[in-house]
């Protein structure tokens, strides 16, 4: 169930990526699990890593790597988030890329490796070592809802979208695929999302971007306030558009590629939360009139978070003092007596208060709705920040009671 | 349904306290709501109130009046939490304990009233004032799990518990009446405590005692990390006991006291998470061998908020990796390597990995118990706090979905 109706997957070949999915049999129930994605030439590569302290063993590894610049190759697999594995977890990310090099015929340091799944059990690294041949006997351009499918886990979708923009007369593709689910919160919890694009761009100026579009976008959106130790965002560029290369992520010509970027990262967030782990309801958040982003940021956040409010959604009920309390208790300054709240667009709270014309009708109406816009009015600066989350419902605790057994 | 069997409510007559309750029309379902106690001679306050910057009118009205340091009388209403009221809910508030004070013949500055229930609905004072009379003319000394009753919203049971303590040869009598249920937090979110005791005892002994009470009990205890905008605990001190006052929270004659007061929060605490909305589990988190004492209560409280360790204690489910990510999310540094987690007497990480002798039937075996007990041990430093939660189950999203429909 999400959310929305999810568009067909139809991303065209990107020059410079094949890719091939198979079931190597981490996931019980026998579905695609293990991706891999060869890049010729090499990609420039950036990526941005969970903040969690508890840091898994491939995205350790990957934020060793990250630093030489280049992705020969990508592993991914799902079903085993390898976190939580001390020294052997390390061990098994590197013999799983030891062996992509060697069968690619490519240096170690350039295969990147990602993995999701349950928390602190060993890595079977034989099972994918054992399909990595016939994987890349399979490599093919346009395998996108393979790769799609084999990142997920309690997905239930695929999530692979694409844009295309032109740099000075030159065309531009830039692809990505995404999961999502539970524990997705601002600091990117339990997300995995590559974006593949064959545009020239240094590895500075890709790593400002990415960075940029990823904050209003994967770093503004959360499910249920945890952080994973897994996530992950990689970018790869292939160069093989032709564009003069982008050298200055600020520079006028990087605008269109930036913008493509912003667009592509902002819907594959939403789809993230649209499939959010038991989401009824798309719900966006809209602080304005804050003395700084920072506090308008936070406050969204704590609203966000907010079980009373997220059930409350989930119930289609109107209760507007539960928004308010989470204001007041987001540990930024404000004046409560000069919140305004309004539901999509019925005015609620003036001036932290009913609003007069408020009836309890229109609020309901608006929260029967599947989409739900909130938007609280700070009055207090110009400050605006946008946070999307999903409702709080039983098939959430479902989902999380019984992830394991 | 609780976590637990409630004892009987035995308290006996305090001297210097009677209480009424009755049925005024608040609740819909016809259930007391209002509850009056009057303080002959007028009783020693202290008191603590919410953190939330959106306070209800009555938390207002409190804090105005407790610099005056005598009570006379205490008014509370449940069915509505007279908050995001504005002016009207302030003058509504005010003229309740007006009405309190004429019924009494007592100063309206030594009323003290509390409400709880729904936010942003108009206090209907009018029902209030009406039943006032009735309930001046049945005040008695053994009222107590009327009192006790009449405060409760989505409590499943009244709580009300007592301590005997003696003060150099004085015994000395202390009662608590609390409501809890849903949206509490450390910063004491829609709770109501009540303490009654005929010490004598100073001001500033008796501001100083409750708040080093508060913060180990109610502080430390959480369903949902939602902050209510009436939280409220007041202690009323008769002073009829006889004893030498207590000028000196530190003194050693104040110490019977104090640990009898301590030691009855922190129980009125426990049964206020054993009857959070939905539990099914009482939660034990215990954060030892941390840096300093404010590190290992944040770390207690994002683990406590986790809604994934939530989940997980309601599905059985021994899934350490999620509490071991949220330690590593807390914002306080850590040695990832260096945790240690035990699930009641088992040992399931051990720096940061699996411990070699963990058996998932052992976790399982913890898990399904009724009373969970997390002990995280950092290793890096002496300091050790204890925070208290419940799971999240169908139930509270059931109750708190359907709260005002």
């Amino acid at each position: 169930m999400a959310v929305g109706t999810p568009p067909a997957i139809d991303i065209p070949a990107i020059p410079g990526f094949r890719l091939a999915a198979t079931a190597c049999g981490l996931k019980t129930n026998g579905r695609p699990d293990l991706l891999l994605v060869q890049m010729q030439p090499a990609a420039t590569v950036a990526g941005l890593f969970t903040r969690n302290q508890v840091a898994a063993a491939p995205v350790t590894l990957c934020r060793q790597r990250l630093p030489g610049g280049k992705a020969a190759a990508l592993l991914v697999n799902a079903g085993n988030a390898n976190a939580g594995t001390g020294a052997p977890g390390m061990m098994r990310a590197r013999a799983s890329t030891q062996c992509v090099a060697q069968t690619l015929a490519i240096a170690e340091e350039q295969v990147f490796v990602s993995s999701t799944g349950v928390i602190g059990q060993p890595l079977p690294v034989e099972k994918i070592e054992a399909a990595i041949p016939g994987l890349a006997a399979a490599l093919a351009a346009d395998a996108w809802a393979d790769a799609a499918t084999a990142i997920t886990t309690t997905d239930t979708f695929p999530k692979a979208r694409h844009r295309r923009c032109v740099i000075e007369g030159r065309p531009v593709l830039l692809a990505g695929i995404a999961k999502g689910a539970g524990m997705i919160h601002p600091d990117m919890a339990t997300m995995l999302v590559y974006l593949f694009t064959d545009v020239a761009i240094s590895t500075a100026a890709w790593q400002q971007l990415l960075a940029q579009a990823v904050e209003a976008s994967f770093n503004s959106i959360t499910i249920d306030g945890d952080t994973s130790t897994n996530d992950t965002v990689l970018g790869f560029a292939s160069g093989l558009a032709g564009n003069a290369p982008i050298t200055d992520a600020d520079a006028p010509a990087a605008r269109p590629f930036a913008d493509a970027l912003n667009d592509l990262c902002l819907e594959l967030a939403h789809w993230i939360v649209r499939d959010g782990e038991g989401a009824t309801k798309f719900i966006t958040i809209t602080v304005t009139g804050a003395p700084s982003e920072a506090a308008a940021r936070q406050i969204g956040k704590v609203v966000a978070h907010s079980q009373l409010v997220k059930t409350a959604c989930f119930g289609n009920d109107p209760n507007w003092g539960r928004i308010l309390a989470a204001v007041g208790r987001a540990g930024v300054p404000i004046d409560p007596t000069a919140v305004d709240i309004h539901l999509g667009e019925v005015a609620i709270v003036e001036r932290g208060g009913l609003a007069p014309t408020y009836t309890e009708a229109q609020g309901a109406r608006v929260m029967a709705e599947p989409e739900i816009a909130i938007r609280i009015d700070l009055h207090a600066g110009s400050a605006t920040t946008t946070t999307w989350t999903c409702d709080l419902s039983h098939d959430y605790v479902s989902i999380n009671a019984d992830y394991r057994t």
